[in-house]
């Protein structure tokens, strides 16, 4: 049963919020608790992983794992230990995205990036030991077994050579020039929607979700994991128009959305993306809800 | 039944060796096929991950799993998937250890290491997409879904913080210097010894092995694996001395075995812990022979 795609009313809206903020903590509380590694874990390494990981955010993975999970009437509770997976994966990403042979960030949200405070070296394991620790956590304590299975295996297609690392290696090999359209959407697809994808499906995965609600989460992620990634060009951009110092090392001259097609356009885009997200989500009822507004929060970005 | 401890006569060491080759041809042909990548990876990520993993070795890890599974009355063909993804975890934590910031190693095995032949960040990158491989694989592949989500977390927690990137980071960070006899085989263990002892689990595993089984495979992997790095250390320290260049640029001055507790004693840990390991077999009967030759080429290498 569709849901009117109307405003929400305040009551609704409060609701939502509320909601958002409960299931925030739990990711918080538990990303907090998987990282208090016994001693046979150097101190240093303990270190570099909770400061990548416990870092004020948005939590836009492990949101999607548990929205997509109470959208097929799955438990927002059970849907903890893979919505901390996607996010170990996507804190991994970041560290990875950083390093001097990649983007060379020196700072993120104002704090020096992972490799800036603690070594090459140990960004580079901090790295390793969130990705170990994700296949870990869905292996281990998602249930029953055969979920676990199949969470590991959409997660690891995610992360490997055909996705986020493929991705990547032609984000970096691109470096600063030009290109098409396709191939910016291409790296895109790899280096983000592979993620957003798959933490879709993980929650979809978790509630046990039908067939019919699994093609739709899909749909609905393909669309919105590149209207978020316009968006951040986006933002970029203004940025760096304005001089307000956000833009990156890396991404400076790097192939954008703006750059590409021009920001009017690019907005376009987005809008008609999100559009195209939430008209995915029609079959879903109320349950849906809280992924609907997140799907509006990322037009609301801009 | 115990199987006699004594020299197998020839006939008996011909079939072990006929097995051994065949059972390595499984796992080359299936590693080549694991790395045929559809066209969203980059070519030269391609080349890179293959450069890597399909490089002529003793595959000593993959013949644990086989072994083992062997050993518990199980089908060497099952435990192929498990096999070539303990193969991938090893590659990977190769990569990871030649790398500028680790051992800063320029050739292995008469070859250029990875990073320089790929550069740093192509390298970094394979040896990732080599990880998240091994999950995809054991998720994908293993049979039931119950053993496959075991293997998973067993293979996780070997790769972790608290093993494999934990022992890295001590091994990085001890760097030259002093350091103990406790410390030393703590770094070993995390870093070599828990891929030992993942490999034999993950063969028990999918041999469906009773909780004996399980158990003795474990006692056996940890007096073989601390046996198999104390040998390492010997044949390095002999080409040190004769000169013959085996020794890589990380190593040098490294705290080893050797250096601690000098030739001798090392060589009588050596026959110590092989025979040690072959007691914690008694318990197998013939299914077990590859098993005790493994163990016993261990000492052999010497």
């Amino acid at each position: 049963m569709a849901e009117p795609q109307t405003a929400a009313p305040p009551v609704a809206s409060h609701r939502v919020t509320d909601s958002l903020v409960h299931k925030q903590k739990l990711i918080e509380s538990a990303l907090d608790a998987y990282t208090q590694f016994p001693s046979e874990c150097p101190q240093v390494l303990r270190d570099a992983v909770r400061y990548s990981l416990l870092v004020p955010g948005k939590r836009l993975r492990p949101m999607l794992v548990m929205l997509a999970a109470e959208a097929c009437g799955g438990s927002v509770e059970h849907a903890v230990p893979a919505a901390c997976a996607a996010e170990m994966v996507h804190t991994y990403s970041l560290i990875l995205d950083e390093l001097p042979w990649m983007d060379d960030d020196d700072t993120r949200r104002g704090r020096p990036t992972t490799h800036k405070k603690y070594g090459d070296a140990v960004a580079i394991l901090a790295g390793d030991a969130l990705l170990a620790l994700a296949f870990e956590v869905l292996a281990r304590d998602v249930q029953p077994a055969e979920i676990a299975a199949g969470c590991c295996a959409t997660l690891a297609a995610a992360c490997g050579a055909t996705a986020l690392v493929g991705g990547q290696c032609d984000d970096v090999r691109a470096g600063i020039s030009s290109g098409s359209k396709e191939m910016l959407e291409s790296i895109h697809n790899r280096k983000t929607g592979a993620l957003f994808l798959a933490s879709l499906r993980l929650g979809a995965l978790v509630a046990g979700a039908t067939p019919e609600q699994h093609s739709a989460l899909q749909e609905f992620g393909s669309h919105l994991g590149l209207a978020f990634q316009i968006t951040d060009d986006l933002l970029d951009h203004d940025e760096d128009r304005r001089g307000t110092g956000g833009k990156r090392k890396g991404d400076r001259g790097k192939l954008t959305f703006p750059n590409l097609i021009g920001v009017d356009q690019s907005r376009r885009d987005v809008e008609q993306l999100v559009a195209s997200s939430l008209e995915a989500l029609e079959g879903f009822g109320p349950q849906a809800r809280s992924l609907r507004a997140l799907a509006r929060f990322v037009s609301d970005r801009l």
